[in-house]
Formats: C-alpha cells, structure tokens, sequence
C-alpha cells in the first residue's frame, strides 16, 4: 500500500517529535569522528548504522543506487577533501536491483511512463544508470575505479563488502 | 582519532555478527513496501532511520553531499520509474558543509592536497560541487528542479524539510 503525501509528513513528525525528545547528541561536529566514509545502496533493505555498527558522528553515508562509486565522486571528493575523511567502506549487496536490467531498458522505461520528451532529456544529459551484471565483480571494479582516479589518494585505504539482504550479514569482498 | 582500516573492518565484522543474530527480515521485498523515497545528505550526524521514522523496506534513502536532487537524479529516476516510488522527501540540515565553500575553494584545495593533475582531472569532468549559500533556499531550489526536470512525474509529491543537528527536530519547509 503507497504512503499518501499526508501520512508521510504525519510520521516524520511524529518521528521527530520522538526521536529529538531524548537526543542527547548536540555537541557532535561537522567532521565525521572517525574519520571514514561508508558508500551503500538506497535500497530500504538496509540500515547502514545498525547493520555495518556506525555510531552517530562517526562517518559519512553516501547512498545512491548500486552503491556506485563513479556516480558517488562528487560527495567523495568532498568528504575527504574538505571534511578530511580518510578511509572509503563500499558496501553493495545481494538482490540488488541494479542486477535487474540495462541502461536501454530504463531508458524504455522512462519513454514508456513519461513521454519522449523526457527520454530527450535522458539522452541529452547522457544519464548513465551504471547497472551491473555481476555483484562481486562490480564491488571490485568500484573499488578499482577508486584506486583509478587521481581525485583519491593512493594511501586511502578502500574496503569492499556485500550485505546479504535473506540473512542480515556483511560480509568483505576485497 | 581517525579509525584504521582494520578497526573499521572489526567493527564492520562485529556489527554483523550481532544485526544478523537476531535478523528476521529476510522477507522484505526490493521495492520499497511505503512507495517513497527519501534524499538526505551524507552528514554523519544524521541517522535517517531514526530520525525520520523509515521502518526497514519502507523507502528509499539517497545520501550525497547536501543532499543535492540534482546529483541524486540517476537514483531517483531509477527509484520512482524502475521500483514504482511515488513520492518524494528532501530533508536538508542546518550546519551543512554545503553552506561553508564554493566551487573554486574546493578546486583550490584540491590542487592543494593532490596536485595539479587532480585539478585537471575535475576540470574535465566538470565537476560541479554543488554548494549552496542558504539553507531554506536550497530545499525549494531543489523542489524546484524536480518539478522542472522531466523525468519525475507531475503528479508525484514533493516536500523540503531541514534537519536541525542541534535538537534532533525535522521541521517541513515546503
């Protein structure tokens, strides 16, 4: 059953009324404490803090679809160059939906559901939905992607993992 | 205290062993049961399971640096066309990175810590960082382009929110 626009704000700020009634954690600062940044999917399957034990301030979360490392460079950079984070964790995992299809079946997707149009502006801003057909190899090829780019540094440390969504385990990669 | 690579690889271990000890949500399924998404941004004090009330396989949730829409456009294309989302939620937060540089800052320090090859590198790719000067403008700066772009759907809702990191309150903008 879809969530109404109504009910989403009822249980945001019900959430916020909650969650701000015992926080307790206003003296954290802008850079994360200890100083690393954790790159996984959007997918709801997945709690980054409960699931890969990140405390509040800690670290960075990006979370994009696949957990793609070229599609994360911008928040990357950012968060090691300006926020002086110094280790990258790449957590993707199984059943992702970037599995499922390739970029022209998107791209028909969009057309189908939005109008030519809409698949112009697709193709103008030549939107790449960096799909992968095999979850191992695309942990690997982000992290080599990360070890490719001069926006790295050679001596970060870069880890990849893969959550298993059927048993609620990390497991590492590379 | 930056944490090393092998602490994070404890911890990660460790926080595994414990979430999979007690999982039972290994019946979830890949779209989100809710129908929304969320984009928020990478800071490490947000912890938006908590604080915005997402129940695990509810929604979607999109981090990058500020929580920029435009940046997160290939997930959100993917999420609302490909996993059938149907509205969408950006929560923004008061002491954001975002607000404390500009492009050329970030290309300067760039250059700095990396060199001139780096800096070359972000010119070729365009990198934009997308900083913004103002908080509350930034949330309808960014509803905005959502309505603008063709890509997401009309009809489907969007609201602007900020986090406050000093009380822990979300409070609706737009």
């Amino acid at each position: 059953m879809p969530i109404t626009n109504e009910e989403i704000a009822t249980r945001l700020d019900a959430a916020s009324a909650s969650y701000s009634s015992t926080f307790d954690k206003d003296h954290l600062a802008l850079p994360p404490a200890k100083k690393y940044l954790v790159l996984t999917c959007m997918d709801a399957r997945i709690d980054p803090a409960r699931a890969f034990g990140i405390e509040l301030g800690d670290a960075h979360v990006i979370r994009n679809a696949g957990a793609s490392s070229k599609d994360a460079l911008r928040s990357i950079v950012i968060s090691q160059q300006l926020l002086a984070t110094e280790a990258i964790v790449i957590v993707k995992h199984t059943g992702c939906g970037m599995l499922t299809f390739q970029n022209e079946d998107a791209y028909e997707v969009v057309e189908k559901n939005l109008g030519a149009e809409a698949r112009k502006e697709l193709e103008e801003k030549k939107l790449d939905f960096l799909p992968f057909p095999e979850l191992k190899q695309a942990v690997q090829d982000d992290v080599k992607f990360l070890r490719g780019t001069k926006l790295v540094k050679d001596e970060i440390p870069v880890s990849g993992w893969v959550y298993e969504v059927e048993t609620g385990k990390t497991v590492r990669v590379v």
